[in-house]
């Protein structure tokens, strides 16, 4: 049904307040009218009224029930006060639960909105735009620094949290309700829900039984796919590019999740060099390099690191945990020593270069480090939060 | 004094924010003039200015101090910017303890306002109902589901909270600081008080010392009078009737609040049947059964689910925890493989009729049937959601 | 360069959303323009557009970058809706870390501010003073109470809060992240810190690395800033004033933190006598002592709580901890029966003298002294709102 009505002046213009919210669950009613529109799932549930414009002074809220085809292409946005219209598309993920979701064109449509949500936030007093919608932050095990961006991100953006890290008690009591039960329970308090889980594919599963959006803040040692997109996007805002960088991944990289996201999302990009700088017994594994060969990515492992800063765009470090050494406490010693991020390196990274860090970060960085212009991690953290606030918009809004 | 000035355009008409809050701790003040009104405790402090028409539109804000008679009947509630005034009723409970508070009229009238919350949680970006009011959740033990629901129905009326899990803290420090001092604590910077507390009576206690109103979200073995309310409200609206109706109550409903509460409020209704369904060491206590004669309810005690699911409007299944069976674990056993509702159950169930559970379930409902009509038990959690957005509605400004 | 653009009505009126962000971390750009100003960091970024008047109708949103001096002195607000101008001084404190930091001039103008405070938590529905910031509170050990005021006092003037109690948890993976590196993530996050930690100093090394301002909400035995400021403006509200007042201070002296502040506040005030009532095991200690002596303030040590309190304006009782006695349980039991603050002292106590503690209290104050009026510990719990809210506006909008 076309929706002409609110491009045409001439016709009456209605004062609307749109917005569709889990159409699936709610009784659907079809209106012959000239003013129809469709509307996307996961928004707020539209209702209009018509209603002759003498009225519209004296009873500015119209509600006209309309019909909401599933998971529609197109999402509408009104203006209560402007009577203007607009129209924008969905965003093409339901949920964002892992990496493999994100090719280069929904990644550069992402890092667009995402400065957008830089300007927002430096620029104003906060915006409206999630003004009335709510994000349950549900995390079965605790991780402050990401549940605090992910909120600080709703709330610049005008909307609200409902917030857990002992999500776990909703099963104490009857030890063991499943998570997809939390899920059907929490998705009726909320707009969309961000999942922070111990168990791999806990995020999956969440977003295959919600109605409403899924973020998965962490599941376990495989996936924490905002993680990696703040990664790339601080690439991105640092060095200008992405096609033809050279990076060098340090530390931990068998079993650190956010060095192989990392690896898995910059191999979609053109002329990509990446260095391995790691200890033997966490060196990168196999399933990573045959995936950066199938992609014609160029890869080199190294212990040089000294030899590889010179060379790079992108120094990321990444802290190697002793439990990894077992016995060999005399092997932790000596990479630890080896591998660590100090003003030696300082002096053969190129001026342009970055390093960057998941956070947090002990003695892996040096502090003597943090006042260098190229020590990004700390600007890397914060686009965390545009980041966020971009997926919230998208997920809620559309593009 | 009257409230004629409102409702004559002829007379001056202003601009006015009206509320009041704890008239008892505010100094008090009265004054002569046709613009008087009368407003209650429990909102927010009434302010009044007068000032001639033309000032209106520099100075939208007016101020008058004026009495406020302690627990006055009537509640006035203005919009500065509609010129408009209307008056309501003071709520009659000022505060909500226990199912003993609530009459047919009482409950017929909160679940209209719970279904007038339907429409406004689905069919708007939000109210501004309670905006400018804070509510604290004062959590003495977990109990994440309801606290993220009350804390959903705050903040999708606009509210603001303030939260803690941990309000045993408030006493750690001091090894003992009694609820009642944390209670007049905490109302100083609240408008209204959830409390969630282990002991029995606690919540009775702190209504009788706070100056604003206390809602009970459980305490001890013995009230979770929300619950029941949204038991109740939940047959109402899947049966779309509370008279006439047959329950069947499954489970432990020696020690299940939930039956039990659900039990003494449904006996209010008229020509209700109640069917028990329990192993012998978990049986409906005399107490219950002597108050439902005494209402007239009629009820019968079986041990054949089949039958019963047969006859009932409503099946409302609960857990049975094995601690309650101490060594006999084979009754256990037994009990749990005789009490379990399951496809075989659906088969038996009449069309119209409904599956409940307080939740969280375990096996005691299998998965399989969650996709039926019938399983309600998850529309049942998100009637939470209406009927505490109706309680905060209500305490807070009136009907 | 001269504000006068605002203050001459015949000029171009311009709506604007003036604030600043941390302008060390943004790019400055400067202009030549007669609407030009000013502004202060620890706000949000300015932004103004000039227009002209017409187009204010239409787009009352203006914005244009502005040149932002570092912590400049001047502060500028302004109101979008109402066309008018204001301009304020910066405070004077970038944060508030300890006692030390205030002299009277500064004190009375935090206690004008926390007056105008209370008219407008008391008077209507919420302030937007703050709307649109965002405050981070950061525990790492909890106290359920000084968080729950701080949040109060933020939401109270329309802003939001992110909050932990269990900041301890941005470290545990990292089994030792510095305080100064979690402070520069959350930063990033919020405009405002308020910390709680278990170390003394902590507060001042926070503030030092912060560029945003920082509130020290507890620090290790050592300061509770806010606390002190309450205790003297409570003084100030109940008596009227703070020079030549007599105050007792009962209890632990030894370690009381919060009679230590006490003491070294009211110090510079004028002819302020004050009386230590203690058992010789926490008696007040001599560097507080000596600093009263130095600031030619009278003080007496004595034993005799009903004379003290016969004398007194303010009776300020703390708790006695059984540790500080170590194996002398006798005299510990001695010490409780003797400095309690029950119906004997009220009936010495002068007619206008209040009774202050900081809560929590157990038996050193009897439940039946609760109603007199000159009970004064919830609106002694109540101030610290008050207080708060004027330090939230004053750090983050100036005077």
């Amino acid at each position: 049904m076309p929706f002409t009505a609110f491009s045409a002046p001439a016709m009456d213009t209605y004062v609307l307040n749109l917005c569709t919210k889990n159409p699936s669950n709610h009784q659907m009613k079809h209106y012959q009218s000239p003013i129809c529109c469709q509307a996307i799932s996961n928004a707020r549930e539209a209702i209009f009224v018509r209603a002759p414009p003498p009225a519209l002074s004296s009873n500015p809220l119209y509600s006209l029930r309309i019909g909401l085809p599933m998971r529609s292409s197109r999402c509408y946005s009104l203006d209560i006060k402007d009577y203007s219209a607009s129209c924008s598309n969905k965003f093409q993920l339901d949920d964002v639960v892992e990496s493999q979701q994100f090719d280069t064109d929904i990644l550069n449509g992402i890092f667009e909105v995402a400065y957008e949500m830089e300007k927002i936030e430096k620029n104003s007093q906060g915006s409206n735009m999630l003004k009335g919608y709510l994000m349950a932050t549900l995390f079965y095990e605790p991780s402050t620094r990401t549940r605090l961006s992910f909120e600080s991100a709703m709330k610049r953006l005008g909307g609200e949290v409902l917030t857990t890290e002992n999500a776990r008690e909703f099963s104490s009591a009857a030890k063991g309700e499943t998570l997809e039960d939390t899920i059907r329970t929490v998705e009726g308090y909320s707009d969309i829900i961000v999942l922070r889980h111990f168990e791999s594919g806990a995020a999956r599963r969440a977003a295959s039984t919600a109605s409403i959006p899924v973020i998965n803040a962490g599941d376990g040692p495989g996936q924490h796919p905002t993680q990696a997109l703040l990664d790339v996007y601080t690439i991105k805002r640092e060095i200008g590019r992405l096609d033809g960088i050279s990076l060098g991944l340090v530390g931990d990289l068998a079993n650190g999740r956010t060095v192989r996201s990392l690896a898995y999302l910059i191999a979609k990009y053109q002329k990509v060099k990446i260095y391995f700088v790691a200890p033997d017994v966490v060196k990168m594994k196999d399933d990573i390099k045959d995936y950066l060969t199938s992609m014609g990515i160029e890869w080199e492992e190294t212990s040089d690191l000294l030899e590889v800063a010179s060379r790079c765009d992108v120094i990321y470090q990444t802290r190697i945990q002793k439990e990894r050494f077992g016995e060999r406490i005399d092997l932790y010693e000596a990479a630890r020593g080896k591998y660590i991020i100090d003003k030696k390196v300082l002096e053969v990274l190129p001026k342009h270069a970055v390093i960057m860090h998941p956070l947090p970060r002990l003695d892996e960085i040096t502090v003597d480090v943090d006042d260098d212009p190229r020590a990004a991690y700390f600007r890397q953290a914060k686009n965390g939060l545009y980041i966020r606030m971009a997926l919230l918009k998208l997920l809620l809004l559309g593009w």
